[in-house]
């Protein structure tokens, strides 16, 4: 086994690609209760170059190495450990750091992934797939046949939405600045794809046939959230996960008073942190048994070496992606 | 007993002052199932400003005599009424139109309002400070020892608002804009006053020594929202009843996500349209005994006579007012 691992590091907030650098570090030695996770694969994601810039809400001690998310394999197990196997390919908790060979980390914080799910996507399920099972369940009661509204539908977690709410049998209003993605994300199961604008409010009307819809989901802000509320029947809950606008809510009290709107948010890594164990594994078994079945696939546009993190992460912060940047291991 | 009555009447919405008259009605005959209410007083609140100007989110069908609040005295019972005797003051329901000499209502929609109150101070319970008991009650579960905070804190609600916390012992933050006012709510059982301003955060943590607090009522909007937002804690709520700024609320995302503040607003008409009797009963049986104590208590500016009640909206709509403008019959 190896007796040095890489990691990339950053010593002082700033434009990541200029920021991160990697460093050889030894071979983590595990606790009685953690285990050593040789990582296989770690996405590259919006709040992990917000963290690197110091716009994250949670900043970490520096120097740090970043990563929210990944998944790896356990090759070596702690003395009290009897939870985990070796050669078990495990979802990484948020706060270890994931861009980098190897980690010692506490075995009752790893999610075992089961069989038939390949690393690079088990790596990428528990932020967007995970926040996207979430929005759909701890908000509004959802019954089949309900409805539900999102922009930014063609977001890897709005892809997320489209086919968890597919399976659920919820109906899925989907709002998208392109019409060129509107017959991809209908095969994706999206109900109705609709492209975002002025008369949206009644475009929905026409699409749905007036039907009521009591969730909507906001990954953009500003006027696009405002419409998105306008589409809510009274005492709808508006759940915001995102701002790609960078434009706060502007919302018209009458909303709240005479609509009996309700206006929420997600932080994913905060509802993984509340959770206990259990709750993590729960949640988490509906995601894996879709992603053997090939659902929830992330697309990739790339994958790089953690040699090369800083080409990934600036090819990460490009707008114009056909899907994920991630960093692939050995 | 009169056979006709007087009440006032608009055929088309606009400056109330203008579209109001007075005219006159028969005397109501009650069906089986009513009682008629002879009225004693009824305020003139800014939502009934509101609506004959046609802003209100609920039109009626026109022409149509205002009042969403009001009490009077049972002067008559139909042949099924059971519930009631005559002799009792009662509140009515904000379906009506309270700006009238007498009204025919269904028994069931009555509030009998138990010795001890005056006619004038039971018409003013069931806006304000009913929308104040609910405000502490059915959004954040606080106990005693608790804190909230509230804009426009001199406002006839926010009196309320501090009437009923101190009684259960909740411990609340008042922002006013006039220095003048901080004596005076300090007074009444305001237990912090703050003049609100650009480092209002700062200033209640050092006044209240970093207190947690959970709960925002905003019936301002625009910043002075927002800066209400700021000074809750993550997990906390704030619900707005009013917009005296006339500006939307702006929420950034992050409030949304990372502070997972939760947004509301309460319509009190709306609350009581969906309470059973018994709901409205006991919603009121705390009220009526604080009022018994002299507590809950609005100061009247003035009051004016049904015949004058173009005079009477006018004063209603000046801003600088020491007290409600109430119309008082007989």
């Amino acid at each position: 086994m190896n007796k040095s691992i890489n990691a990339a590091v950053y010593e002082k907030h700033g434009n990541p690609a200029d920021v991160l650098q990697i460093e050889s570090r030894p071979w983590p030695v595990p606790a009685a209760d953690e285990a050593v996770v040789k990582m296989r694969a770690a996405p590259i994601n919006p709040a992990d170059l917000n963290q690197i810039e110091g716009k994250y809400p949670v900043r970490p001690e520096l120097p740090a190495t970043p990563g929210f998310e990944g998944a790896g394999v356990v090759v070596e197990l702690g003395a009290e450990v009897k939870s985990l196997t070796t050669g078990a390919l495990v979802i990484l908790p948020h706060n270890v750091g994931t861009w980098r060979d190897a980690v010692a980390v506490k075995a009752e914080e790893l999610v075992v992934v089961p069989d038939g799910i390949a690393p690079v996507q088990a790596a990428m399920l528990k932020i967007n797939p995970l926040t996207a099972w979430r929005l759909l369940h701890d908000y509004v009661d959802l019954q089949k046949g309900d409805w539900l509204i999102q922009n930014a539908a063609n977001s890897a977690a709005g892809r997320d939405v489209i086919q968890i709410a597919h399976e659920l049998a919820y109906k899925t209003v989907n709002i998208v600045r392109r019409a060129e993605l509107i017959d991809e994300l209908r095969a994706e199961g999206g109900d109705i794809v609709l492209i975002d604008g002025e008369s949206l409010r009644e475009d929905v009307k026409n699409a749905t046939r007036g039907a009521s819809i009591r969730l909507g989901l906001n990954s953009v802000g500003g006027d696009s959230a405002l419409r998105l509320a306008n589409c809510l029947v009274p005492g709808g809950t508006l759940v915001s996960f995102g701002a790609m606008s960078l434009q706060p809510l502007k919302i018209p009290t009458g909303l709240l008073i005479f609509k009996d709107l309700r206006f929420r948010g997600i932080w994913i890594n905060k509802w993984y942190d509340n959770a206990t164990p259990s709750e993590r594994m729960e949640a988490f078994r509906p995601l894996f048994e879709m992603a053997r079945r090939g659902l929830l696939k992330t697309r990739v546009e790339k994958a790089y070496p953690l040699s090369e993190v800083k080409a990934a992460v600036a090819h990460a912060a490009q707008s114009k992606r056909s899907g994920k940047i991630i960093l692939e291991f050995e």
